[in-house]
């Protein structure tokens, strides 16, 4: 982990800038795959399986007795703890529906609007590295709690043909509808544009390699949704002298397991703070299974020493970090002015795999800065906004002129003529 | 326009298929132009301007003279018919923030949401064949009520080099931070990119053709939020013979004045309906300005001919449009059972041009189907949101094992081991 001590604000970009990731040049390839799909199908999923995951698939649904087969893979003790979070992110993600509110904004005319579900909607696991049963969790039970009609999900399968069984039991559980052993590129073309297997769905939700996000990017050409450009996972922490050291380490390496190209930033007011992180990260990262990744990301990590928590909070609201955890006295406070960041992490006690597995928080955040623009899925993600007006005599009478003046203005003779039609007729 | 009777469901697709808009073919010549601005900045944007547009321009800013002299060139009854739109537009949109709500999903462990303003967003305002201020108060009224930091406008200036006096007065009016006289990509690009001039922004709202859409999607690789995939505007009428065919004409010609490839569709269960809709039409269409647009508009549309209404509702929740005007006996009703539609106009006195200026709903809408999965413009587009997660040390001890058990089971082991230090440092 580099260290920088007291930088100039001019420098904050340079410092935490975050390794490119240029999709761009993966574009033409995307390109070719999509309409490969999209024009043959199945028999282009397959053939795709074949060469990319080198693996030959007849049936691409899983099948009832592979889910069976799944449940009873899956070991009672991970079961209660799927139960556990399940009701948690439930508990969390419902807490979202509001009665629509009319409003009357002239006399006589009437607006509100309703939520309304996305009837079909397609969610995307990856399976490298990692088995992401627990992303099943945060994707499906917001679709089931918006009243989505039809739930798709695509995970690549093994080289032994089988999806990994604790995906398959979170999948059944949370209410999938279908699930096929697809991945990558062909994953994202199936569910746009439909197979004969796979149905068409009008949002595509999941994180996924520059591949997929590349998909994910070119299908919103053809008017379908996606949660959001997805890029590697990152964590930064503010800490102060309340923090404990062993603590923020074991944080910062948790976040540097997930992938070389995952990115760290620590950002205190005190030079013990970082010592401390320091030694306990050489200490921590001895025991880890993925010590070789989380060594390597930490090459491109970097602890800040600024010299205020305030500036400190200003640099990390420029960064927009998808995690950030606040191991700071008065951390709550300090929640407050937070306004870029995805998912926030208040005190010593909340560590970041308690949200990504198991607090009720989603954990498909916005990563690569777009915080500052983009909000993690919530229930409201598998939904969409229909607003509704309802004009009277009198609310057409109330304000045909000032919709006449307007188009008239615009030169849009037509809009006007439709309200003068109306009043004309009124008398 | 065409009619169609009693088609079969299979055939439904087919029938209201819409012109294929494929930006893909830009896709090259726009990655070239993002490219340049965001390397050369205000140069590039010069230079394009020049090669686009064909005409020169040094200041990109609007500048403050330019402001006084578009108010006074504005007309009383213009201003005063803007106070009445933007006044309804505010209350409409008002009506949207929630407080924070704290849901504790185990004992210790709190979870929340909160609504963030996007601190910079951009605004992009075509001037083609029709001034659209009425588009500058659709985006700006909703950024300003979110309370977004910076809201910066391009809007491509004329031969004289200026940008139209109305959208000007309605930039000022309605809190527009800073307007820049640049049309099309590269005003896509300097808003997503920034430049010495325009500020970069880090989410991009407003129509445009089919550049400006594709600059848009691509621009999204970089992590810049988008408010929808913009195409070309449309409305479908579903009617019974409560409707008055005058007024239906005058709704399908306000869509069709708007472009050769708006599309206009009328699905009813009267054969007299559509009879005296057509007879209204090639009256109405007489009397337009932009006939030619109108007819060719037309030539590309339906007229359906259902057996019931309940089908005809059906049909149009497939079809997904982003406007659709129910000129029905019992509208309300039939309104809430409307699954994919961007705006929806109750009753024979709620025509579209109501709700384009000033009823107070949004205007910018879901198109080209994407009304399946995207919502208009509201002010929680100019907003995004942050959770919260605070575990006490009994919230720790109480979800400890479940995060354990879980993360093990997905082979991340330094997840673990940020729930098993704190457990251990409880005792």
């Amino acid at each position: 982990m580099k260290v920088v001590e007291f930088p100039q604000r001019e420098d904050w970009t340079d410092i935490v800038k975050r390794p490119a990731i240029d999709t761009r040049k993966l574009s033409e390839f995307v390109a070719a795959t999509l309409t490969e799909v999209r024009l043959k199908g199945d028999d282009a999923v397959r053939r795709f399986t074949s060469e990319f995951d080198a693996f030959e698939i007849d049936q691409l649904a899983v099948g009832e007795d592979e889910f069976v087969e799944a449940e009873a893979e899956v070991t009672e003790e991970l079961k209660a703890a799927l139960a556990v979070a399940k009701a948690n992110i439930e508990k969390f993600h419902a807490a979202e529906n509001s009665a629509p509110q009319r409003v009357e904004t002239t006399p006589g005319v009437v607006c509100w609007k309703r939520s309304v579900p996305i009837d079909k909607v397609g969610l995307y696991i990856p399976a490298g590295s990692a088995p992401l049963f627990s992303t099943v969790l945060m994707l499906a039970i917001p679709a089931r709690l918006a009243g989505c009609g039809e739930i798709v999900m695509c995970s690549p399968a093994g080289r032994d043909g089988k999806v990994n069984a604790a995906t398959l039991y979170a999948a059944k559980l949370c209410g999938v509808t279908k699930v096929f052993k697809i991945g990558g590129t062909q994953a994202v073309a199936a569910m746009a544009y439909g197979t004969e297997s796979v149905p068409a769905v009008y949002k595509i939700f999941g994180p996924g390699n520059q591949y997929v996000t590349e998909a994910k990017l070119q299908v919103m050409r053809d008017g379908i949704s996606i949660d959001m450009p997805a890029g590697p996972s990152e964590v930064a922490v503010l800490a102060d002298d309340t923090c404990v050291p062993a603590f923020v380490a074991a944080d910062l390496l948790s976040q540097a397991e997930h992938g070389q190209d995952s990115q760290v930033i620590l950002v205190t007011n005190s030079r013990e703070v970082i010592d401390g992180v320091l030694d306990e990260i050489s200490r921590q990262v001895e025991l880890l299974p993925r010590r070789e990744t989380a060594r390597a990301a930490l090459a491109n990590s970097t602890a800040i020493l600024v010299s205020t928590l305030d500036e400190g909070l200003d640099l990390l609201n420029e960064y927009a970090a998808e995690h950030l955890i606040l191991a700071v006295e008065n951390a709550e406070q300090i929640a407050e002015r937070v306004t870029n960041g995805g998912s926030i992490f208040i005190g010593n006690y909340s560590c970041e795999s308690a949200g990504d597995y198991a607090s009720g928080t989603n954990h498909t955040l916005p990563t690569n800065g777009a915080a500052r623009a983009f909000s993690g899925v919530s229930t409201t993600s598998f939904m969409k906004t229909i607003t509704y007006q309802k004009l009277s005599e009198d609310g057409i009478r109330n304000l045909g002129s000032v919709i006449e003046t307007m188009a008239a203005a615009e030169g849009l003779e037509a809009h006007r003529n439709a309200v003068v039609i109306r009043r004309e007729y009124l008398g």
